[in-house]
């Protein structure tokens, strides 16, 4: 491979009104007591101006936007940025940046006013590359850890962003009939997930949103049980969790099966989990937090006396990735707004014997919650 | 999908002399001026102790190695982890480090010694990450950016190293018949790219090892053309660069095949792609310096008045990731030892025309090289 590159493929963004959502955050920048914003996370890059490619580095500033990328991305960004002006850097696009931060604070010095502060993404960017960026800045530009702004934006998704996300999970929705074609006895779990890739391709995805869990039998326990060797046993549950990327937005959904015929306790356990994913499912509702979503599936699951087997968070928000803001976790306090995007999936996990995990993305509305996963939730036994 | 994770598949490593690769790195902390290293990228802890779980911190001292992660890992640590201390945080691995590391660092004062000094992956760790470490250290214990000392480590493969990566080359050169036997005008590159992946699983790999590039006619001047919808057209290039993941390391191979008859042009260019990597194939040896591989593949295309077209660098070292070090690049003065792994690919970008890029991947042996990758290198007409 020639060169270290995430999204490569060249494409504009029809639809995607990026100058409102830079306008928005540059807006916000006096409230945080900060001159510009360093964007560098791929993700909120892409989100704040097209720009797909790996080398990038976007600065908001109160009264525009530059993009900074290099050499090889001049045809991308000149197809992809909207509403940023280009900078292309000879040395890559943090040394550009800081290379325009010093000229932009020395400006700023001739007019007496206070050290320039410009917020980077602390979560996003490097020891070494901050400290490679404050070394060529002159005592009067200044960086600051900037809250999680991008991230905070991206939470609510406008009507263009539910739109790529129905259809990408309506993509994903159908490999889960693939799934259901492949998966018999004796069949391989990697061979379940290479047919279910393959359908995805087929339907035009870009890539998976993440390794493919295909967990059978005794390995249904593993909350990640990543598609193995293992063949799938004459009886037991199947976790398929699984989604893929379409159009930058991703899907995720899960569904158990079952191999055989279920003994009572497998049985009991699926409806426990199945009626836990429906109590949090109704919980979805503006104003309230997803700390209560958590607790809805984890009150079910206890009247169930299932709880202590149900050994991770009820959801996370899903856009541009796979896990983004907000994490639906106990004793999370993020308020629900039109427009969040989350997963809605508890999960028992009984170690060394099965596990089951029902999982449907949802889209926060006025009144409450749409479930955009199409899939049925009753037990399906092959 | 349940919780982040990356590599989430429990296995064994066979043959993989995880303590003596802690204790060279242990070794080699005194002549860092360092009392521990703090080791957080998911490669690196993999290469040292075996652990495979995307919520990890691997901390080495003078006098022993720990491996710190969460409840969800418990039984994969315990499944996959050689050679180090396996600690369960409750509030997850780094939280669980700073712990440590104070508790540590206290005993260390009733002993009256000079502050402890715990080096950090710079290039690796998130400045929030390094701060909320700090926070929870007492003063005697200091953090300190240390060198790429496991990077450099890795850059030379041990015997089972090298047998893995040839079995993922061969299993990645394997997908190239795939290719050939359905590009045809028309094909669009996506699918091209689908049945390439739908190989790669078939023959037991984990996962690409990038998103595979199928880049035809004009795209073919693009150096990252990531495979596309556009159909192949019914005369030009078609550069294929793609990869495999096979128990754990990555291939990486690029051909590029002619969909019709070349003009005599196309045909020069070829030859002389083929002949610049040859020639810094040649050049492959002990005690040279990448550099100077960087500059026989460019020599060459300079007798074809080719240079100015070649606009990236002529390898990068692969192993446990696709790009480690070294980078073959123009100035570069990493000097090859025998086991170091990299990728030999120069190639030609001629915009909105046509590209040829040519790549293996060479072990460095005591005398030379040997190429690993095992494909025709002599110019495919379809």
């Amino acid at each position: 491979m020639a060169q270290p590159t995430m999204g490569n493929q060249i494409r504009g963004n029809p639809g995607m009104d990026h100058k409102a959502r830079q306008l928005r955050l540059r807006n916000a920048l006096a409230a945080h007591r900060l001159d510009a914003l360093v964007v560098t996370h791929p993700p909120n890059i892409l989100y704040l101006c097209g720009f797909s490619g790996s080398a990038g580095a976007l600065v908001l500033t109160h009264a525009k936007s530059l993009l900074f990328t290099d050499g090889r991305y001049t045809t991308q960004a000149r197809s992809e940025v909207q509403g940023a002006q280009i900078v292309i850097g000879r040395k890559g696009p943090l040394a550009a940046v800081a290379y325009w931060l010093a000229t932009h604070s020395r400006k700023n010095s001739h007019r007496r006013v206070p050290p320039f502060r410009a917020g980077i993404e602390g979560e996003h960017l490097s020891v070494a590359a901050r400290d490679r960026l404050a070394a060529q800045l002159p005592s009067n530009c200044r960086l600051r850890l900037a809250p999680a702004l991008v991230e905070g934006a991206r939470m609510v998704k406008d009507a263009q962003e539910i739109q790529r996300i129905r259809a990408a999970v309506l993509t994903g929705a159908g490999l889960f009939e693939r799934a259901l074609a492949v998966i018999h006895p004796g069949v391989k779990e990697t061979d379940v997930a290479a047919e279910m890739e393959y359908a995805a391709r087929q339907a035009g995805a870009e890539a998976m949103s993440f390794p493919t869990i295909v967990a059978s039998g005794s390995r249904s326990a593993l909350p990640h049980g990543r598609a193995s060797r293992s063949a799938v046993p004459a009886r037991g549950f199947v976790v398929c969790d699984f989604g893929v990327i379409l159009t930058d937005y991703c899907s995720d959904m899960t569904r158990t099966i079952y191999v055989g015929r279920p003994s009572s306790e497998e049985r009991r356990a699926y409806q426990a989990v199945k009626e836990a994913q429906q109590a949090a499912v109704d919980a979805v509702r503006p104003g309230i937090s997803v700390g209560e979503v958590d607790r809805a599936a984890r009150k079910s699951l206890k009247n169930n006396c299932l709880v202590k087997y149900f050994t991770h968070s009820t959801g996370h928000g899903v856009g541009l990735e796979i896990h983004e803001a907000p994490r639906v976790g106990a004793g999370q306090t993020e308020v629900l707004q039109p427009g969040m995007v989350i997963t809605v999936e508890p999960g028992v996990y009984l170690p060394g014997r099965f596990g089951v995990r029902i999982e449907d993305m949802v889209v926060v509305t006025e009144r409450g919650c749409e479930v955009l996963t199409p899939t049925r939730k009753e037990l399906i036994e092959i």
